[in-house]
């Protein structure tokens, strides 16, 4: 069991990750775990899909690859520029070949929906951790229009994807990205 | 210091605390940390407001407690009618009078600062239970529109209060407010 200050360390965002597969019932505590997370009114409003399957996670980087691509041409969407060559290589799979995959979903009409799911990924996060898992959210993965896609996942009309989190046993635990000092503009004592 | 499972019991929402201030010692530690949180590109947009001072929190009380029920009056926002009388009682301090107030801010230009910033107050509200101390997401003590007040509290004109954080010594720890079980709409394995 970790102390937090180990959980601080050790939680790093994880893209190279071992062979390994994940056990459906470690996903499950961890996603029940998340359950404790503080929600607005104690809403709870996340719903979660869990991809245990490199084809269907394949097929699913392709169609948002496919999309954001679609997107930037007719200047929608938020693309950075940066990443249109990377989108482009055929051989580049946005959830980065990790062997699982977790929509955190909910209902387009749940305001704080943003919010709350944030909230229960740090749980997410925290829990993989504890138990030598590494994860990243990957916006670039939330991108799933194909209505056949999304009747085979299960997801709701009433739905969108939040969160896209990778999930598997890294390779190695990187140094943290470089971080500012905590900008504290005031303190009023 | 606290296991994960540990943590996971003692993180609550606190609305009732000792009369004991918080040391803004503590508070700077627990914000370095939150600087660990993930953020989309490693942005780290958020700033922090310190408020150690009833007086002052009296005060953003009332003025969020205002804007919220004008707003109410004129079909503006989104306050739950279930609110209005608590809101209107002249003696309800929306912060419920804890010690210390953290606003959690950022650039309005920031499109994941919503995302952002749940992560690193997940981090505030573990790295606040590791200390023993309690917090509250007091999403009602948000408004704050007076133009003199923002100044006083050197919140910059193009940043908005993304989550007013409560923080104190909590009188007891309750029990968890009733969860449900992880909706898992779909495993594909």
């Amino acid at each position: 069991m970790m102390t937090f200050t180990e959980l601080l360390k050790k939680r790093r965002a994880i893209r190279d990750f071992q062979e390994k597969d994940v056990s459906p019932d470690v996903i499950k505590e961890i996603l029940k775990e998340s359950c404790l997370a503080p929600s607005a009114s104690n809403g709870q409003p996340c719903q979660f899909i869990v991809i245990n399957n490199r084809e269907m996670m394949k097929k699913l980087s392709d169609e948002s690859k496919k999309n954001l691509l679609q997107d930037f041409a007719e200047n929608k969407g938020s693309l950075n520029p940066n990443y249109v060559d990377m989108l482009k290589n055929e051989s580049f799979n946005v959830y980065y070949n990790a062997p699982c995959l977790i929509y955190v979903i909910g209902s387009k009409s749940v305001r704080s929906l943003d919010v709350d799911s944030s909230l229960a990924v740090s749980y997410i996060m925290f829990g993989a951790t504890e138990r030598g898992l590494g994860t990243c959210w990957i916006h670039l993965g939330s991108h799933i229009r194909d209505q056949k896609l999304k009747a085979e996942l299960g997801i709701p009309d009433d739905c969108r994807i939040v969160a896209p989190i990778i999930i598997g046993y890294p390779k190695e635990i990187p140094a943290a990205s470089e971080r500012h000092a905590p900008q504290i503009l005031k303190i009023v004592g």
